[in-house]
């Protein structure tokens, strides 16, 4: 019995292993008895003219109305004259911060054991500019284009959200010494709202040093906030110290309180279809989604029970050095709720 | 008893430990009995006009003239109307690629037991192109620039060394995908030079995939090379792997086979003229040196003595636990030839 109506939420289950590990997700949901209904939408089989990608008008408006949404992995189909799938989101949606909290899993033995970081990307400038051209012959250049207005919002949401979340220590990565106007304008933004939260310890680490510590001693790290490119390669690497992509959640935030997360890994298509994928990263991203709802009991106990029947290991998929199938996967965390 | 004349190579001590480091290789190279004269060079204390910077147009000329230089720590004195020193350099020689081997040191503990690999970064272009420019108030943008002619010769060098060292393989960091005009130009070339080693195994590796490839497994590399950036990265990582830049040799490759060795670690004033400073790095970059010269027997004898001196563990110097002096590392060293 929900005290209240239910939030309708787009989801994107997305190619390959996305609708078994999507179908997951919802009946975990259910388990969990969160109040959210599903608006599903799938990739389009041609380019849309209106999105210039097979991604439909129709479900960029889904999620524009809904403000929130969650997105399993999509393949960008090969061939000319249409953008990424993932960028067109980006841009339609302006999704400007990538959100990836990335811990160690209890029980889930890697190299590092004391993994408790987020990462905060800057996702809609940078080196994605797309801008590239031939000046003769054998010489090309890319613009990398830093702007006061993003590199504000990104630092505000990286500061506002360390405050939200208790976290004490807010990095920001650049290569100043080298980009000294366009990672400098960053820094200086990132500065400017440091001084509002003199709560918060701010440092600057070059990211050559960075990704040093990371691998030395990533416990040195709370939160980062970086360029775009930048975010790509660390949140990765991060990614890397705890097990992978198929492991960390993530969530896109847009202006206007728009929220999309999503499972940053491939589409699998080896195993699609064959009830073998790992749902882990779609569902904790579906965590961050509720939490981004504030429905935080219904996060924590997703969260735990995901966390316990990866730490038990009894049941675990083959990523995860187990046997299970996604539905035993599934089945277990249901009974852990 | 040399059975030839000895070969003149230019030293930059460097700054802060610099001296004291470049100290110690001088004595485990006469211990060693390696046939080289150095010809040392410092840093001066003014902007030379010739040269933009505080290097001196005579130490450039001592490089070009031997062809062969080994170089310690230097800070770039702060203030406005010079070059980095470094940078300087690479510039000025034309050093257009920088080669590190990284290895796991025997006895050394550290999370990865199994390191061995070549990062080989191209030293000249790209993100380092110094153009930058502000567009409006608040956009600035940088232009990374990807030649033919670079991206070729990098590649070149790269698959000579991993044939010449027995290597089997070769990775072209890259991110195409987005960058397609000027990551594509680099793996265009990297593509042409592989053709021509068909003994040696070429794959492609989007940077942040193979930044999280590396912090989970490291041994699945062998030869790396890349732009610019992503080799500034990445050999910054993959030293953290093995312990830190106290431990990693470098050198730089120029045109008409210059090869100027470094110790990439920052100059430690803190430390400086106390005695406690690691001169592994600057030795390990000295024995690069010889290999380069083909004196491969002294090469083999003084890496030998250097791992076998820290394997041993009886003498470390701080960064490494322990508590010797440099002076007694160095002895130590020294009674292992
Ligand atoms: C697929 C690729 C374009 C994308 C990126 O570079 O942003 C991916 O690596 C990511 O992190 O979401
Ligand atoms: C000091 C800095 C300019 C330099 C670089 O970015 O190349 C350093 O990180 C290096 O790797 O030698």
């Amino acid at each position: 019995a929900f005290s209240s109506a239910p939030i309708t939420a787009t989801l994107f289950p997305g190619d390959g292993i996305g609708p078994e590990i999507a179908e997951a997700v919802k009946q975990i949901f259910r388990e969990a008895e969160v109040p959210i209904e599903w608006e599903e939408h799938y990739v389009g089989t041609e380019v849309d003219p209106r999105t210039q990608s097979f991604l439909t008008w129709e479900s960029l408006e889904s999620v524009r109305r809904n403000r929130v949404g969650l997105k399993g992995p999509m393949a960008t189909p090969i061939g000319k004259g249409h953008r990424s799938l993932n960028l067109t989101l980006r841009k339609e949606l302006n999704l400007y911060a990538n959100v990836r909290p990335c811990y160690s899993l209890p029980g889930y033995k890697t190299l590092y054991d004391d993994v408790n970081l987020i990462t905060i990307r800057e996702n809609t400038e940078g080196e994605y500019s797309g801008l590239e051209h031939q000046v003769v012959r054998g010489v090309v250049e890319s613009l990398k284009i830093i702007t006061r207005q993003a590199s504000l919002r990104v630092a505000e949401y990286a500061f506002h959200y360390a405050k939200a979340h208790g976290r004490e220590r807010v990095s920001a990565i650049h290569k100043a010494n080298i980009m000294q106007k366009t990672d400098g304008l960053f820094l200086k933004c990132c500065r400017e709202v440091a001084e509002k939260y003199p709560e918060i310890t701010y440092e600057e680490v070059v990211i050559d040093n960075c990704c040093m510590m990371l691998v030395k001693n990533p416990a040195l790290f709370d939160v980062l906030v970086m360029p775009n490119l930048y975010g790509d390669i660390i949140s990765d690497l991060c990614a890397g110290l705890i097990g992978g992509l198929g492991l960390t959640p993530s969530c896109n935030i847009g202006e206007g309180g728009i929220a999309l997360a999503e499972a940053v890994h491939g589409s699998a298509p080896d195993i699609a279809g064959k009830n073998l994928a790992n749902p882990t990263a779609l569902l904790l991203s579906g965590v961050s989604m509720l939490r981004h709802l504030e429905l935080h009991d219904k996060a924590d106990r997703i969260q735990k029970a995901v966390l316990d029947t990866i730490a038990e290991g009894k049941y675990r998929t083959a990523d995860l050095g187990g046997k299970s199938t996604t539905s035993d996967f599934t089945k277990a965390i249901c009974d852990h709720l």
